[in-house]
């Protein structure tokens, strides 16, 4: 494959630059294609697809590792903001990719909402760019991304060479298992689950109380074709996700209601 | 109705607890049922689905206008966290319905991803509670709510007497119009429409460069039955919104591809 044929390739993600798993990510892109970084400049977990719109944005060169012979940015802003500022101001042509993550953490079912991993692989299909979130199971910044270097290669390869639908973009989760115990890829659908909130109420020396969120993720979905089942079967998991949210179904009871004039 | 029969009514916005448009809200849901409110304590607008996570929250009771004779909770987070606190910490009991708005500004087509207020009522779905984000499409602190009042109370009793299916909410849009001028109610689905960004770059007196991000709404769609096109028609928009984001219709195609071991 010529230089000039190489795909483009956009990379983020909402652990910040530096993260283990973004640095993984990027070794594994930069085998396929040319890679650009444009990623927050500190972590930005849980910020779901919030946008600057109050606040001005910085977005600065930088160099972070030996794979930093591709060009990297860092930006003051999200997830999206940095694939809005990526696609329009640092790239010189649209991409032909843009991958997120690897996500430390879980963004596997109900989890896809808050996930600032997913909402730069949202925003880069709302801007027609085909895009895949990836993630893995485990929190620890210490996490081994290794059993994912194969599956990342050969998903990002499969929608490079077969595109993705208008409107849709994948949500690609691993478990936290060794290389030989990952038993293949599966297919799922977002399972219906959520977090059981609590709330740590606490005293400030002023004596001021404050909560810390906290909680338990419950899974209250019986079927047996969803991420949450697949990971724990230590698949895999990819969700095609949209973002026309229309509940198509509900429709026509909608319209029956006395709400009409 | 006796008083022990009044629905409960959770009641949150992303303008901030002093905006006209929630304090429009509460006046009306005053008129329907028991009304407590947990709104930001400063404007979160663009916030997405943002959750607090490495942050705690402050949630305190204030005293903002006459309807206060309601309980009002200021909180430090996000509309996200404000029903999460509202639904956990809050409420005696599970709220009837979590009302979100009146937002300042559209949340029509693909702002419901960006949206704050739309995040809330998608939070409360996703809690079990049914909620409705209501949206005026004009941005001044000066606009008027007048027209909304009888379709607010109109499609929010509906919802109290109907129910919503399981996974479902309502994002509801009010063009900016007179009374007179108002045709009715459209139910919608989602335009397919995106902005079309465009950054502002300057410099600092430091010399450092930084972006403002600005753009253009940029309707896709050519649909008769969107929620752009209803509301440039002067009707009232409402689209059933969901978060399952699986796009079902694709899973199929994704199966056939050769990334399965």
């Amino acid at each position: 494959m010529q230089k000039e044929e190489k795909p483009l390739i956009l990379v983020t993600n909402d652990d910040g630059i530096t993260a283990p798993g973004i640095r993984h990510l990027i070794k594994i892109m930069n085998t396929i294609g040319e890679v650009v970084v444009v990623a927050p400049d500190r972590p930005q977990s849980g910020m779901g697809h919030a946008i600057t719109i109050s606040d001005n944005l910085y977005c600065d060169p930088v160099t972070i590792d030996k794979y930093s012979q591709i060009k990297e940015f860092s930006c003051s802003g999200t997830p999206a903001d940095c694939v809005k500022i990526g696609a329009q101001e640092i790239l010189r042509r649209k991409p032909d990719l843009c991958v997120s993550g690897i996500n430390h953490g879980s963004n596997s079912s109900i989890n896809v909402i808050y996930s600032g991993t997913m909402s730069a692989a949202v925003e880069a299909g709302v801007e027609g760019i085909p895009a895949i979130g990836f993630s893995l199971l485990d929190y620890s910044m210490e996490a081994n991304f290794d059993h994912t270097t194969k599956f990342v290669k050969r998903i990002t390869e499969s929608v490079i060479k077969n595109g993705l639908p208008k409107g849709v973009v994948l949500n690609v989760n691993f478990p936290k298992v060794s290389d030989e115990k990952l038993k293949g890829v599966k297919v799922c659908r977002q399972a219906n689950a959520r977090w059981q909130e609590q709330f740590d109420k606490r005293q400030s020396p002023q004596g001021r109380d404050y909560y810390w969120l906290s909680g338990e993720f419950v899974n209250q979905d019986e079927g047996h074709d969803t991420d949450v089942e697949a990971l724990e079967d230590n698949y895999v998991s990819i969700v095609p996700v949209k973002f026309d949210l229309t509940a198509h179904e509900f429709m026509n009871d909608l319209k029956s209601w006395s709400i009409h004039d």
